[in-house]
């Protein structure tokens, strides 16, 4: 099974692993190593708890350098949004990794190879493998046609979008009027900042600043979301 | 204030920053910014959130590497022991940090420079700025001075010493007698395995394996704590 995995990641990523025994390891359940003791097998548990910092560290600093105006609370929440079972599951489907995972019989029957928190757990461990074999830039490459092109396509949207959250919010109750407003421009052309006023109905109810007016808009709704929510709506 | 900070880093730690302004946003609060607007300055969240991820991947590789017996579960409760805030305040105390936080003067009033979710955050931040100024290699070698000798010194071993946990919640009610039994050795000299019983009082109450008599005996404690807080000790 795993040399068919080892064509696979050669065929569709362009990647060789130098010890296949790493794959080995990142795609055995302990499930497969109680039914097959004494041949000094190892699963994937280790190589996942490795796999899964990686992630967390690789992904961070991708979205920490694509987005230069987003503020901490925002980069979490977008983190947490790519880095959590239900994506995770979803990319190991995508690179067919179910095919190659190695389990008990029983894990089998119960349809293990379908369940979403083992998917992700395989994911995380052929990170760590990868890691392992090859280094940090191998990873990036990797998650760079896996996971970041997800971003352009929407997949995490809902994770940022502080602009709609507040729509949501105010109109929960019948029609509101919510417009942004650029109310000032500063700094020289090659590094402009804009301050915007969100309005309900005409009543100011949040501001925001940021070096495009986009940005500053996501802002303004942002802190008019915390104001609302601190006010208990 | 930073250039304090820089030539404490160079005197204690031989690290020299290629761009200070790292520095200055890592070591400055949210709340000195708002009491000097239109200066520019950033705060450190951002550089924070970085640091955070880069802490895990840099003490889960470490640890991973250096305990190659340890099942993830173990790894998992290891990390979250060195990775938190108590551990990370003190780290910065210990680095001075302290002194270099900039704060506004609500903040300074209200004591936050000796609070230690504060302190946890420089640390973070700190090592945020380390690695995008001088990557990863640095921060192991930081990491290397100030956290890992934490590990031979006994600071976390609370977090993963189950033959202690054990004795306390056995005898927690008086006297027992707790022994562990090899009870079985396999494999050639070079990749021996050894099986181990804890009895208390002479009744077997867990069993585990390893490839040291001492993981051996530390997984059958860690087996008999399971079984025992199952019925309920």
């Amino acid at each position: 099974m795993i040399k068919k995995l080892e064509q696979n990641l050669a065929t569709k990523f362009n990647i060789h692993f130098n010890d296949p025994k790493l794959l080995d390891e990142a795609f055995t359940q302990a499930s497969y190593v109680n039914e097959h003791p004494n041949q000094g097998l190892k699963y994937y548990e280790r190589i996942e708890f490795l796999g899964d910092a990686v992630l967390q560290l690789t992904v961070s600093e991708y979205i920490y350098q694509r987005y230069p105006e987003l503020p901490q609370g925002k980069l979490s929440r977008l983190r947490a949004a790519m880095v959590q079972e239900d994506s995770f599951s979803k990319f190991a489907l995508e690179c067919d990794f179910d095919k190659y995972i190695r389990l008990g019989h029983g894990e089998e029957m119960a349809g293990a190879r379908q369940r979403p928190s083992l998917l992700c757990d395989i994911f995380e461990s052929f990170i760590g493998a990868l890691y392992l074999d090859q280094g940090k830039a191998a990873v990036e490459e990797f998650i760079g046609q896996v996971i970041f092109p997800k971003l352009d396509q929407g997949w995490f949207d809902h994770a940022v979008d502080y602009k709609t959250s507040l729509q949501e919010l105010l109109q929960r109750d019948g029609d509101v009027d919510i417009e942004y407003v650029v109310i000032n421009e500063v700094g020289p052309d090659n590094d402009r900042k804009y301050q915007v006023e969100v309005r309900a109905d005409n009543k100011k109810i949040g501001a925001g600043a940021g070096s495009s007016k986009k940005h500053a808009e996501m802002q303004a709704a942002q802190n008019a979301l915390n104001e609302l929510r601190q006010a208990g709506n």
